[in-house]
């Protein structure tokens, strides 16, 4: 999945704004489903983030194309671990483990069969 | 009520992010309500912006603390015209008029007497 | 240029925030530059909205695929105006004209030739 | 410090959107310095990120009112670690640390006193 950076994404730093990256990873997530004609998100149900533990490597800056590559790294019925990193060309940028739940009406579920298949 | 200009609402050209200033003026009309113990978003009913028409004046920069003036200019049973202005100390910044619907079920509605009152 | 819908621009009334339509024709308008191997943003160089007239239409919501049409209707030496309309296939959800003027140190400026021939 | 949940701030999930937490911290951040009258930005020296250890503990929604509570937990020459919790009325909603260090011209650079000094 590939981002570009856009002035929204950046700040008076002149580099993107540090909690934007977790955008382009959720992106990049949402995008998983999408590509499948599936989505991550249904009335009361969806996935919800309960961990990041992210690594700011090197900044992106105004007009950069991005790669975003994302692993999964534990797979539970009701929630997963992914493992994203964001590259610009072969320099990595960012690295984030996301730890993800499950919910149906606010309360822990099992991940529908449908979408959990996405992750094989 | 008063805006602080964060590392969020800046960009590359170490001015305030275009789109931003529309936040600011919802930010205000929302507090409005919520001012007053009431909230302008139910279950199914809302308002939402028909129009915009905006002219920006001078930018805003980070650290800046801005106010936001807000005024009804027309008040139907359905919609409103609010115009709204953003001043850093005695100077202009930006000013626009939002045309708003309140709506339940995606339809339009009359709005309830409670959040009418709320313009007096 | 295609827009996806993503988590981050959608709001409680699961619709698109309205601010993220203005979001959306800045990334169309960046990516006339970007197409042509420019920038639109130089170190103290670039464009800045001076005004914006917008209708909204119809609601984006979450997965959609939209598109960004743009188109330019007056061209000056310093400033330009755009008209520009967001479709979700050949539903017309948004439309907006953007007069851009542009500044070389926080002042206006004359458009550089190669940023001007863009528009041709 | 107080943050209000306005419409920018959630999503189609009715939630706080999960990137904002880490606006809302970097705020409290940057006040620490704007109420001593302060900034943590200079032109080419700022704070960047490093790291994000975060725990989403309750979801915000629509109209909350939260505090942000700020610590500073481990404080060297050129960087620091913030512990930092967001709190509705009593129940704890989001907690993460925080690595920051300070560039200037891009590279680590000792933090400057007047600034280090707003930690004691």
């Amino acid at each position: 999945m590939q981002i570009r950076i856009y002035y929204e994404d950046t700040d008076v730093g002149r580099v993107v704004y540090y909690a934007n990256y977790l955008k382009f990873c959720e992106r990049a997530r949402s995008e998983l489903f999408f590509q499948k004609g599936l989505s991550p998100h249904k009335e009361n149900e969806f996935f919800v983030v309960k961990e990041v533990h992210a690594n700011y490597v090197k900044s992106a800056v105004f007009g950069d194309l991005l790669d975003v590559q994302s692993k999964l790294t534990i797979k539970k019925s009701a929630s997963i671990v992914m493992e994203q990193k964001i590259y610009r060309d072969d320099e990595l940028l960012f690295e984030a483990s996301f730890k993800l739940a499950y919910l149906k009406d606010y309360r822990p579920c099992k991940i529908p069969k449908e979408l959990f298949d996405v992750f094989e």
